[in-house]
């Protein structure tokens, strides 16, 4: 395909006629369409459903160290949940925490006490400083930057490759002593859909920070979530304790995009050194969990190679909602030089890199013809994307029926904005 | 019974010797005896199995509004929940939030959000101040204070009676605007038993205070929890309202003593305003709670009369246990003048006001002797108890031939240590 670049204006003009025209014909259908949300669909869901038999009246309620879980106590967690998810994270069962039922409220809480009290090591509570910083690679996920903004601390942005950071800038960075954190998604970045390359990790573990209590938010989201390929991340918590700072990394996960979204448990996995720390802290704010549900998990999801085979189900229901995303972009933008994207081997999304200045139009073209898209900004600190060019594509929740709709009228506006810009030059 | 204080030097002698040749018997028998925790027994928790029964793979899982309680979303909780607990609490759904396991992790959450952001209304938030303060019924739930305690608030202790907390003393207290928040068990009282008079619950909503951002934190855990007699408190929320302070209460409710401790919902009760304000808030730490267990619960329980007669099974449990410890402490100390105690109308405890400086004793020789008492101070904040006289009793966990064993053992210790006071005095 000729590049919109070499169009003459002339080109242009007629190439913008015709989209328009193909464009109105898709806004006389009165679509309502959401690429939007990165949640499971309802396939997916049901993967989980024989769960809820494994617990009945006629069950037993006993933890393997005795305890009823349907009584109160044990902050830590279960004994087998504790094990399960340690082996999902490759760390010690003594290494993990079992917790609620969203691993965002952990993440949340992380932040929050270390801005109330520190952490381990902390020679004050962070919100005592008249600022601190997080590194927040780009793009990235919402909900971190929401936490952040909340919270008061001031995000720096650091550009996102498929292999991870850009390590150089954040090396730099962390010379400031009230550069206290990063946001990580290590595998299958949210949105980028890349996976952190062996040399990011070892650099994120044994790079020299000033704040002598930094801390990786290692959100660990799809540890195995595949669609195309599993990927070997390494393990971010052996790589600090090599490179001799244990404490560094706080790894979180649930069973969110497992089992059921948001009814699920979710994990906390640090040094021991820092799980204790923790518990210390935590006591001031829960009893224990719900470990009726952390053994309802356990039951049905036995081993890590029963999550494994879970996540394979996933995978195949996820691909063909992938492949019709990537194919469509691949079909019409191709050659166009009207945007480009990033194959993900996993997770839950598709970057669209808009050419600079579209990201705004496209979402706004997309939402008059019917189709919901996440905001253009969502995947940048305070919603400030400097290029306006990034958009996040979410496959799966729509029916392929609909994702077909979708994904035209959507390389429809990505063709539309770029002609438009071509000519308003 | 001729009181101890009648006693001469020579009687107290003899009886010591008495006292502790008994004492003596009941060591040799090496039990393991523990009325600590305020737990229900497995016989209450047992009420709840057939909730186990009612979502199933088979069932549905559309809540009234028509979503899909298996995925994402929904932060205030199911409208039915809402609607059932809103009920619970005497307020409106608008007015109520279904939340995770327990209310224990909402109050620490509310505090805790109130230091870092405020309250709606607040100037600054309240780690800003050099020094904030909250009012502290004493005794109280040893919980309450260790919030305050790890997030440096400073705790004034107010004497609690059977009919609330001394009033003139608060409306004092309030007169200093870094006084934020008063912590309030209106209902059978943890651990004192009493319920709060009217007049109490009026002064507490009209009071004028000198912070505009004071809140109450009105742990209603046992709304419906009579063993004895089901008494009728003030809402506090009507209450303040008609004062002309909407904002002022915060409400905490949860099934941990209706269903499963900890694995149950836990509620949170407001002004419209303050709800608004809190969503808010919470955005930035929950997407939503486990809504399965929300529809879970409401299948089960349905309406406020299936918790109501839920919760007349639990009396009914409960009030031989509380028999046991009430008919003992008459027939062993009435009269003796060896410590006072409280019959509670409901709750989960019963307050034992040993003679001054001897509940540490008390507790001890209760150890020595194989029964675990709650630590003596737990019902103060920092647990200084300065008469050192409060106990904490738990009739719910032991079995009824534990508890009269205990109860043996326990008011031994409670005459052991009278005596030898006297004797030293």
């Amino acid at each position: 395909m000729k590049s919109y670049n070499e169009y003459s204006k002339e080109e242009l003009r007629l190439e913008l006629e015709e989209l328009n025209k193909k464009y109105k014909e898709y806004q006389n259908l009165n679509l309502n369409l959401n690429m939007a949300r990165g949640k499971p669909n309802t396939a997916q869901i049901n993967f989980s459903m024989p769960m809820m038999n494994v617990l009945t009246n006629d069950d037993n309620y006993i933890a393997s160290d005795g305890q009823d879980v349907r009584n109160y106590g044990d902050l830590p967690g279960i004994p087998e949940a504790r094990k399960l998810f340690a082996d999902y994270l490759g760390i010690e069962p003594e290494e993990t925490l079992v917790m609620g039922n969203a691993s965002l409220n952990i993440m949340y809480d992380c932040v929050a006490r270390a801005m109330l009290k520190g952490v381990l090591g902390s020679e004050k509570p962070w919100c005592k400083y008249d600022e601190i910083k997080f590194i927040c690679p780009v793009p990235g996920y919402d909900r971190h930057f929401t936490i952040c903004e909340f919270l008061g601390i001031k995000m720096i942005p650091v550009k996102l490759t498929e292999w991870g950071p850009d390590m150089k800038t954040i090396q730099e960075l962390v010379k400031d002593e009230t550069v206290k954190g990063i946001w990580c998604v290590p595998k299958y970045t949210n949105p980028y859909g890349g996976c952190y390359s062996d040399e990011a990790v070892k650099q994120l573990a044994s790079m020299e920070t000033a704040a002598k209590d930094f801390r990786i938010f290692w959100d660990n989201a799809y540890a195995y979530h595949y669609v195309y390929k599993d990927v070997e991340v390494l393990n971010i918590l052996d790589e600090c304790k090599k490179a001799g700072f244990p404490n560094r990394p706080y790894i979180f996960g649930s069973t969110s995009k497992i089992t059921f979204p948001g009814s699920g448990v979710s994990f906390f996995g640090a040094s021991k050194e820092n799980i204790e720390f923790s518990m210390k802290q935590l006591n001031a704010e829960s009893i224990s969990w719900d470990k009726i549900n952390m053994l309802r998990h356990v039951k049905f999801l036995k081993d890590l190679d029963g999550i494994k085979s879970l996540l394979d189900k996933h995978a195949n229901a996820l691909r063909p909602k992938f492949d019709i995303v990537l194919n469509m972009l691949d079909t019409e933008l191709s050659g166009l030089d009207a945007g480009s994207w990033v194959k993900p081997d996993g997770g839950y999304f598709v970057t669209f890199i808009a050419k600079n200045n579209c990201a705004k139009r496209i979402y706004q073209l997309c939402k008059e013809c019917g189709l919901t898209m996440t905001e253009p900004g969502a995947t940048h600190p305070y919603h400030l994307d400097p290029d306006d060019s990034f958009l996040r594509i979410a496959p799966s929740y729509p029916s392929e029926e609909e994702l077909k709709q979708a994904m035209i009228i959507f390389t429809l506006s990505a063709k539309i904005s770029t002609v438009e810009r071509l000519l308003n030059k």
